[in-house]
């Protein structure tokens, strides 16, 4: 293995509204030799998510950013190479935050073994890993829906979104996704079950709601912000939820952008406004796994991956997630599995 | 009682920004006959709110906004004159949302006979009514405080946030309050126990927060809006709540108002931020009176009313709640007790 050559994406700078390929530096470094302990992971598939732009700004917040130098943080999954850990042998598939490069030399602390499982790799990342996690524990935990509620998730042909509102359908909800594209609409409502779908990009958004949503709006599932949580805002209903997943609208934003102009509304709606992040839920995952293999089995649970190829595209690639371009997850395919 | 005149304030347009007296008709009318079933009620003190402000606008919200020509709604304590009400008789004390006038006649509907106590009538406004239940259930039920946890209240000099603070304190709570002037910040620590009271007119409002709460704000009980609630989100802890009671600071704007800046950080503090109002609360009031009762008597809780002489006042009284000048619970006093 010493002749192995690892590329790896390093943080140059701090990006300036979207990510460029110039934001990082591609750096190949020799795969260092194995000590005792330590174990030879492959990287095989990243996960690229909204969340990771906001580990590249310099501000305190629930995880510390990148800093300049540092190998970009990102979710993978991968496979054991050869092994010097007890824990692990080669041919195991894992899970972690093993980062935007080929190859990774562990100590196993942050590595997940994956169970077998009839689904392809890359259900790990676009079912069971982030996506999963955040859609599920975010409806049902934060969000509270009941039976007969109506619910609206934005983003909806996301990763994320495109769960929720699958879940909110398979617990007796109203499912109404908001989109950008009348193909992803489509895809929604005849792929996915969801019973309307709007493309906001077809203007008169509130009025469409209000169509799509007869009996208003009990559960808000934001991943966008902006101007679309204002509008969803003034139909909400009284005792409404809105679960803050993602505003991945303003991720970019070089500005101070404004909350919501509807704000005032949390008062005369008494709404709950709720923001949450997976990872805090990672002692409940055995929760999601069942119900979402059941699910999945039962045919009730579709997900759908957007796989781009080779480490190298990875800083083009995450863009895909801010012009709205990706459909379902977004994943770099760094080696076969 | 025939010859007696109920003068009344009926709206004659809706206020732009500020209300003005005249916005108001200064109506006289003849108090009516008793018919059987009906109960005649002298008004003695009236209770200015800042909820009102809304009540005065032509929008949808959690109840019908005042018509043009009608009396301005409000809620007040009276007392019996005379009855032919089965269950009133002279000399009852009686609260309800009697209006901005003289009399009343009323057949019953809405009116609460007031239990005998050793406070003064006004205590009805100044500690159990509105201000009570907004205090009591927005901190405890919404705001789900935790021994050893900071408060935060602004507004703090207020009827609501002064008795926020104080319940706080009787909780194990750090209470900070945020006030306009020295004497309120004063009156807050001094008189009222809080730890510590900011007067946000002195500046650098973020730094006078980081000083008096070093270990970060867990609850916010928010009353004014605007940049004081940026501040505050910006100080903030993980998994913290921001009780939203009132936008005071936006009630009378003209132009759209943005929310929060910090938006945003509801997601990467996991922070939930909640509206409510205190009427939802009814069916719990005598939660509240007992637990309130109790502490008066031990000397815990301690409220102010200023009191403003005569109905003819108040159109302008209502706006010390806007422009910060009133201290404690704001009161018309009608007629005497």
């Amino acid at each position: 293995m010493t002749a192995a050559t690892n590329h790896q994406w390093r943080l140059a700078h701090r990006p300036e509204g979207m990510i460029k390929t110039s934001d990082f530096n591609l750096v190949a470094e020799p795969v260092p030799e194995l000590a005792d302990g330590q174990v030879l992971i492959r990287n095989i598939y990243l996960s690229l998510d909204p969340a990771m732009r906001g580990w590249l700004i310099d501000r305190p917040s629930y995880v510390p950013p990148v800093q300049i130098g540092e190998i970009m943080r990102g979710l993978a999954v991968g496979m054991v190479e050869s092994s010097r850990h007890p824990k692990f042998e080669k041919g195991d598939t894992v899970q972690g935050l093993f980062g935007w490069q080929e190859y990774l030399v562990s100590n196993g602390e942050g590595v997940t073994k994956l169970p077998s499982s009839p689904l392809p790799l890359s259900a790990n990342l676009g079912l069971f890993g982030l996506a999963g996690m955040t859609s599920y524990f975010g409806l049902l935990d934060v969000g509270q829906p009941k039976e007969g509620e109506t619910l609206v998730v934005s983003g909806a042909a996301g990763s994320v979104g495109s769960l929720v509102g699958q879940i909110g359908k398979i617990k007796g909800m109203r499912a109404v996704g908001i989109a950008g594209t009348d193909e992803k609409c489509d895809w929604l409502v005849d792929g996915l079950g969801f019973d309307a779908a709007i493309n906001y990009k077809n203007g008169d958004l509130r009025g469409q709601l209000k169509a799509a949503c007869p009996n208003g709006v009990d559960v808000y599932f934001e991943n966008v912000g902006g101007e679309i949580l204002d509008v969803v805002l003034s139909v909400m209903n009284s005792f409404g939820r809105v679960v803050v997943c993602g505003l991945i609208s303003q991720y970019n934003a070089t500005d101070k952008v404004p909350g919501p102009y509807n704000f005032a509304m949390v008062i005369s709606k008494r709404l709950r406004i709720q923001g949450f992040i997976a990872p805090d839920y990672g002692p409940r995952v055995k929760e999601m796994i069942t119900d979402f293999s059941t699910w999945y089995m039962d045919g009730k649970l579709k997900y759908r991956v957007d796989v781009v190829h080779g480490l190298d595209a990875a800083p083009t690639a995450i863009n895909k997630l801010f012009d709205g371009s990706n459909q379902g997850k977004l994943i770099v395919q760094v080696s076969e599995v």
